[in-house]
């Protein structure tokens, strides 16, 4: 383990992205040579060997390529000390155990894996949740591009189990809903108890809004999204806060509070 | 017939109310009472005399009292060659029908019957409609008070079968959609091939979102009503268009075109 | 001081109104009466005795009364040793310390004073705050009727003020906005170097958007009141509260996390 | 003049693009090709021959290029008896005189100018200058990036004195404004009488509401926009249109009407 990963408080961190050549990696690679506080010293893809993160004296990895590469690229850097931020999908609880094990051996080391790097979506399902118990109704509203395949999104349904637990946790029973004569499917999808409405139009993104209404008022949180550059501050916000991060840490939630 | 009821052009016109101590009927003895070209003349309810209207010389009559009573009161007005702008519901062909061979008799009579007298709501309708062909994707999302009892509103349908009959016109076809794994009821109800979603949550009043998407663009009509007294204008409108429009008016399209 | 007053955790709170027959006074009478666990026992205004509230064993006042008479008000409820929610205006920072001055004598007394009731409204400026540091752009678009006297809002005022204390703990600077050529007015007010836009119409009532934005995704939030009776769950929440609260609480804000 | 130009009704129309490597030409030779009806036949740009495009038989051209370019194409093009749509800017009064003096010469062809082709945003004004008259209130909110020059954008402007013409010709005076106590900038600007607020954040492309109010209820009509994709749907209307219509026509909102 290499005592110099650990660099000076104001050198630029030094960051090695993993699947630089796909989609999220190039822009990764972009947003880090954007910055002035990191350097991309590293930029490597399928067939390029992991040493050259190692010669080049990366002190982060970022890793956005494949569920069924990243766990070896996780051994690897783990064992060489360099922290990691991980966007890559397929994490089950026991890939998850997997990871805390072998970090288990290196306590100065820190991971971060996150399913969802927009800030602004992980702010607005912590609110969402934070709002729940005040409001006797909520709804879930999201609308996406015509290509997607499933509805509700896998954010929406994130949301509405946040907001069921919370919902539950403050005693509240179901929110109120006199509907009687319904068309099959007006009144939306029940997610944990909690309607969801999936709009699917041309011209559309990724938006969402939560609806909350009690008495005389309505509270409404809504995320738009237009670019998968919309993920770039929140990885470089994980980029920053890893090396002050050791152990694992899932989702950026807990780093949101790190400043 | 009364000659003397078509007033002249710069007096006030003359307005009865039946229907007067009814929520409506309340709102429009105040909205009347609210103008300078309008005056209230006669505000009559269930165990009054009709007769009381015609006394009080008034020129129109506005009508917001029951199905079961509405007909006798309109064969009335009509006989009286007295004006009238109709917000009772229940008016089926065969009602329609009945007025029209009445007012036959009285070719300088009118008479305004609307379902709706928001003209917010029938301004939506009209542009949802005009807007429909231009765009492959259209939903509809209504949103209520959650003691509303139908879902999706009644003015949902009307403006998707509006939309329906656009789309039909135009040569499109069905929106694109290519959503494969659905929660049941996410994508909403589908009337003529349109997807309308219904929200309801305490806190809302009555209010209707159209969005249309096409290529990179979205174009988005939305309306909110927060009162009945929403519906004086249109009202307002009616009376002063009635007096210029023999024979039988249905809906509030036609007037907005007066001007 | 009256022991009984801190009552048996199961049995409704006693609760007495001053300024019954006031706007407000007479919306929280009509709410209290709707709950189960609470009992409306007094309902006081001028000319009544305040002695009534005592006798009527009242252990929580709310007092929507006028900024002359509500320290005469809070001293007695003190001295009663009778716990009390406050919505009436003009609270300085010397009457809060007068306040506290009376409290430090009876230690277990509660007193709630909260400049804006509105549940909504409190956690809309909570959420903004917390956003703050992780948008480079924020916005403020309040809309009001049209016969409000300023512009922007109290609670815009309030908002940009809490968004700018926590951008510059952040170390944000201004910003981006590229405009050279600006017709004057349209780029809004600047409240501590945060864009607030102030629109005002017939048919709206209360509504305030927060626009946060950084590359390729905005958050919103925003929050719709209709009706003063949205005050009412925050008065309810802090009669519920104030009896667990001992000293003095200015505004909501705690209360929200009392659960 | 090729008589063969006018083609058969199902054969598809050939078309040509000028200014074919720039960003909007470059997306209309996509659009193009992306289509059953209309034949990609010529691309041509700087330094090509125009008569490449006759060559290929092109029946109808558009040109996105430049000002300095734009008449000397136009006057070929009308010369050669192929019709045009033109996206190129800086038409003047001067300049739609003159291409109607080459046109009078040549009464089969047509010639479309557009100022702007997001059927959307042209829908957005048509239903604006409808809605103006039955609203005592109006405001417009324009959002953009951060890098645009001029506040408000050309768009709001252009809707604004649509809106200001059609109050004045119902004889709508200024909307209701109670506004005492403003700080400097918070009404927006005022364009003929009509607020209108800019909003800047980064995240936003260019998107535009107008809100129309009146007792009760609101109608908002709202526009977002992308990406410039979104002006393609305009120009393929613009192409299948300018077939049928000889002579200069000026802006999509007649051809919305062609169907």
């Amino acid at each position: 383990m290499r005592e110099a990963l650990d660099g000076k408080p104001d050198e630029p961190i030094r960051v090695g992205v993993l699947g630089a050549r796909g989609r999220m990696g190039a822009e990764v690679c972009r947003a880090v040579d954007g910055t002035d506080d990191l350097d991309l010293v590293a930029a490597v893809d399928e067939g390029d060997e992991l040493s050259a993160v190692a010669d080049a004296g990366a002190r982060v990895v970022v890793d956005f390529t494949t569920p069924d590469a990243v766990m070896d690229n996780l051994r690897w850097c783990v064992d060489q000390g360099i922290h990691a931020v991980v966007g890559t999908t397929g994490f089950t609880g026991q890939r998850l155990d997997q990871v805390r094990d072998w970090l288990s051996d290196r306590p100065g080391v820190g991971v971060v894996i996150a399913p969802n790097f927009g800030i602004g979506a992980v702010l607005m399902m912590q609110f969402a949740a934070r709002a729940a118990r005040f409001f006797e109704s909520v709804e879930i509203i999201e609308q996406h591009h015509p290509r997607k395949l499933d509805a509700p999104s896998g954010t929406a349904t994130y949301t509405a189990r946040a907001i069921a637990r919370a919902r539950a946790e403050a005693g509240l029973g179901p929110a109120p809903d006199a509907t009687k004569d319904e068309v099959p499917g007006a009144r939306g999808a029940e997610i944990d108890g909690v309607r969801v409405h999936a709009v699917r139009a041309a011209g559309l993104v990724a938006h969402q809004e939560v609806l909350f209404g009690t008495t005389g008022e309505t509270l409404t949180i809504r995320h738009d999204s237009y670019d998968r550059v919309s993920f770039m501050p929140g990885v470089l916000l994980a980029v920053r806060s890893v090396v002050r991060r050791p152990g694992l840490t899932v989702g950026l939630d807990a780093l949101l509070d790190d400043g």
